[in-house]
Formats: C-alpha cells, sequence, structure tokens
C-alpha cells in the first residue's frame, strides 16, 4: 500500500446520479486518514470503498453547500454508533459552525467522541494540521460563499547517514548526530564532512491538493505552484463556460490550465455536471491542454508518490 | 403498470451497508407518488430506481432517527435545483418541524416551492391526506421517541352500471344517478330495482401499511385489520429478540405473527440489522409463522394489488 494516496468516494456535483456520488475523498497518508467533504451517502460509499471509517483523524469541509456536507450527519452519527471515542477534528468555514450545532442539539446524544471544530478565516495559506508525517494548509477559493481549499504536504523526512561513511569517517555518536541534524562536522585535525555527501532521506516527499469548488483567480496557481498532484473540479465543458462563470465554477480549460501552470506532475478532476455522463469527454478536453490528467470516478484510489 | 405498488428504496437499518441503503419507499397509486421516510442517499436512490422524483406529492416521515430522516436535505435541495414550483407536502412528528426550520434557514434560498408541513400528533388511526383515490392515515407507533405508522388505502371506485340492466329496466337517467349513488330505485308501479343487483366496482379497493421503527404494541393489529399488504420493520432475527426490546425494535416473529393477526395478504420486511447480511434468513423465520412473507430489497416493486 502506497504511503500517500487519495479515493475518490463521490465525483459527481450537486444534481444525483447513477453510479457518482457527492464530492468527498480519503486520504491516506502514513497510516491516517483524512476525509475532504462530505456529500450525502459519503458512510455508505466507505463501507462500500473498504476505508476504515473510525480511523478518520480529521475532516475537512470546504464549504457548506450541501452536496459538500449532507452527508456529515449520518457519519458522525454512525462513529457515535461504533462506539468512536477517540476526538475527530473538523477543519470548515465558519458558516460549518451552527450546521454543526443544530446536529450535535438534536442527534448529538450518540455522539460521545469529542469534536474539535476549527474555523477557517485565512486570506492566503495557512498551516492548520501538522503531525510528524504531513502538513496541511488551507487557501480560500473564489466560490461566492466562503470556500477554502486545502494542500496536503508529507513534511521531509529526518536524514539518515550513509552506512559506508560510518566506517569511512569512523564517526562518532555526538558526529552523527550533528550530521543527521544537517550539520557539517568541523574535526579538530581540520578535516570538514559535509552533511550533503554522508547523508540522504529515505524519500522525497509529495503534496496533494484539492480544489472544489472554485471558479479560478489571481493566485490559485502561485498558491498550487510545486504541489505534485491536483485535485481540481471541472464541472463543465468548455462549451458551457458562461455557466461555469456564472455559477463560480471552472471548466475542463480552467482546471487544465491551472495544473500546467502551477507545474503539476498529474491533474485529478471530478465534480462532474450531470448534463454529460461520459467522464472521458471531461479527461480529453483537459488533457488536450494537460497531457496527465484523469477523470476521477467512485472508488478509485490515486497513488500520489507515482 | 400497476394502478398501486411500492418501491422499497433502500431497506437497510441505522448502520451503513453494501447494497442496502437507508429507509426510504415510493408508492405510486394511481398516478401519485407518495415518499415515506428519507434515508441518506434518498435521491440517489430514485435516480437509479426511475422514480419521477419531481411529482412526490408528500412525504411521510415516521420519526427523526437520522436513519429515516438524513436524506430529505439533499431531496430538498435537488427538487429546488430542479426548479419544482408544485408544493410539497411534509406529514412528520412535531420534532421535524425545527430540523425544517434549520434546513431552510441554510438552504431554503434554492427551495422556491412551498413546504406544507403538517405535524403528527394523534393518540390513534386518523385521517391525514385525502384525495379521489387514496386516503392515508397516520397512528402512533412504539419506539421511544414519537413515531408515527401509515396505512394507505384505494377509496372506493365509483358504483357502475351493469349495462344490460339498463336495458331491462329502461333505465332513466335519474334512475341512474340514483343507482350509481348505492340508492335503490322505487317505481311508481311499485317495482324496486335494487342498486346492488344492477351496479358493480370496477376494482376491490387495496390497502398497504407501514410500520417502521416500532416494537409491537397492544393496538397494532387492531390498527391493522383489514390492511391488504403490511411493510413491518424486522429489525432483529429470533435470537436477538432481548435487542430488540430494548431497543423498542421488532424481531422477525414480531413482525410475522401482526401480519398473522391482522389478517393481511402478505408482510414485506425489511430495516434488517447489518449484524446479519442475508435477508434471506429473515425472510424464512418470518415464514414459519406467515407463509406470505417477503423480505424486501433496494429497488424492489411490490404491486400492492396482486
Amino acid at each position: 500500500m502506497s504511503r500517500f494516496s487519495v479515493t475518490t468516494l463521490g465525483t459527481a456535483s450537486a444534481m444525483p446520479t447513477v453510479g457518482r456520488g457527492q464530492s468527498a475523498q480519503v486520504l491516506s497518508v502514513h497510516g491516517r486518514f483524512f476525509l475532504i467533504d462530505c456529500g450525502e451517502g459519503v458512510q455508505n460509499a466507505m463501507v462500500r470503498f473498504k476505508v476504515p471509517m473510525m480511523r478518520i483523524d480529521s475532516i475537512f469541509i470546504s464549504h457548506i453547500h450541501g452536496d459538500h456536507v449532507f452527508g456529515i450527519f449520518g457519519l458522525l452519527s454512525t462513529l457515535g454508533m461504533l462506539s468512536r471515542t477517540m476526538p475527530l477534528n473538523i477543519y470548515a468555514p465558519p458558516a460549518f459552525g451552527p450546521i454543526l450545532k443544530f446536529f450535535l442539539s438534536y442527534y448529538g446524544e450518540g455522539v460521545r467522541y469529542e469534536i474539535r471544530f476549527t474555523p477557517l478565516k485565512m486570506k492566503e495559506p495557512e498551516v492548520i494540521y501538522r503531525c510528524p508525517s504531513v502538513e496541511v494548509k488551507a487557501f480560500p477559493l473564489n466560490h461566492g460563499i466562503e470556500t477554502f481549499g486545502f494542500i496536503f504536504a508529507e513534511r521531509p523526512a529526518p536524514l539518515n547517514i550513509r552506512k559506508e561513511a560510518i566506517e569511512k569517517y569512523s564517526l562518532s555518536l555526538a558526529e552523527i548526530g550533528s550530521l543527521k541534524r544537517g550539520e557539517d562536522v568541523r574535526r579538530e585535525d581540520g578535516t570538514v564532512i559535509a552533511a550533503e555527501e554522508v547523508t540522504f532521506r529515505k524519500m522525497v516527499p509529495v503534496s496533494y491538493a484539492y480544489c472544489s469548488d472554485t471558479a479560478p483567480f489571481a493566485e490559485e496557481v502561485e498558491w498550487l505552484r510545486g504541489v505534485d498532484v491536483i485535485y481540481h473540479e471541472a464541472t463543465y465543458l468548455k462549451e458551457f463556460s458562461d455557466q461555469a462563470v456564472s455559477r463560480m465554477h471552472s471548466t475542463t480549460a480552467d482546471a487544465a490550465r491551472c495544473a500546467l501552470a502551477a507545474g503539476a506532475r498529474r491533474l485529478l478532476i471530478g465534480h462532474f455536471s450531470s448534463r454529460n455522463k461520459d467522464a472521458s469527454l471531461y479527461e480529453k478536453e483537459c488533457r488536450e491542454i494537460f497531457p496527465a490528467s484523469f477523470a476521477a470516478s467512485d472508488g478509485d484510489v490515486f497513488d500520489i508518490t507515482e
């Protein structure tokens, strides 16, 4: 199993369709599970796609439109029925606060775990979550109501010492410690052992961004620069760009241009309008601009390290 | 197409399972569509099972437990997106009022059709809906919180005159009118033409009851007497009767005994505990008591006139 993967649980936009649920994704990063958005049916999708629901560490809600949150009530209730005790973090726009309050006032009796709600208010990318293996930034999107995107970035692994260097230089424990911190060692005899020469990292950290829902906006590319894999909504085919503009969504071309300009390795697209059932049309339009584009389906698993 | 059928949209109990959604059914009665309960995913089930969502006349909510209502938010939103203008009736326990109010305060902007909410408060069966073809009664169930069952009964069709009688008696229009109202005709010469002799009904009215969630209770059989097809929850197999009692649910045996004592023609069961995936076990236990028992699956269509 990959150390960093994303499962697209729901890839439809607001209108219900056969075969596609509403927006939700789950990230598995170094054994931690993060849920992004909670479209209706998310708990069923997790059961169907074998996501360990009880191990969800944190939930990240992009905005409070129904197709991104109506599944959270059932999920929070079910976690209660399953006797969850581990606290659950929820990061969401401030408007989610009263929704959570409503839920807890009516359905909170069975919820015996702690819900730690953090309202998102930033105007530019800001770290909202950090653990030894991953750091999550949130940043505002452009969707009419308060909406946030998220970047999940692996944190650099600690430096390791090359075995042959230990022998070559007869490194002491203190020297190894310094080198692992990235500090060069200067010996009394004048020898300099460069950390760069004798250390290595076991992995190259990778990152993933979630951008839904949003119309293109000025800072988007700058904020996403360097992200390896970008998920970007592509609600409309190019021919419906008028609707994309008026409803503050993106077209395939918007998503692809963003991925291209940001220098991503791969683009995943979803949130497809119910008007066009054939997702390959969306993929094709993106690939004309950015070849490494992939239309997500419900239950797809993407390895972010690839 | 039958004049009276029920489609079981969701047949699971509270815990999400693969292949079964949460409680919801749709009745098609003489071209009108009635939705009973709105478990999460009901809008997707309607799309999947080709139920004409926009033609839903009324929604009947048994109780406010999440597995019976969490799908209503998405459904009401989607009807708004589909530009519904026809008013929508909702019959539900009073506790649903604040839930609806919450929904409309947050998501009501897109809901441009009128929602006519009727809180249910009866202590015994009471007619809550009547149109030329069907009458709906609600009655209290026994589930700890306010919960209601529903009986949908076809209204008797008007009487028709047998063609041969018109000729035989040279019936006048006035006489036909009287006979169609079921009134005997007494002529000046002393002849009596009995309505019973010269009239008939094109159909024998049938009825359907929905009983979920509930533990057995004293008046249940009496209230259901004469109903043709009963849907009754059977959350637990007999061996888990302790849980049925403590959680105020029914076992297979409870459901079957109720159908038998009420004189039903058929029993449909659902709301199966996620503990046992094989619904045929439930069906088998019911059939030991009441042979015409059927375990419902998602998407099943039952013809109530059969």
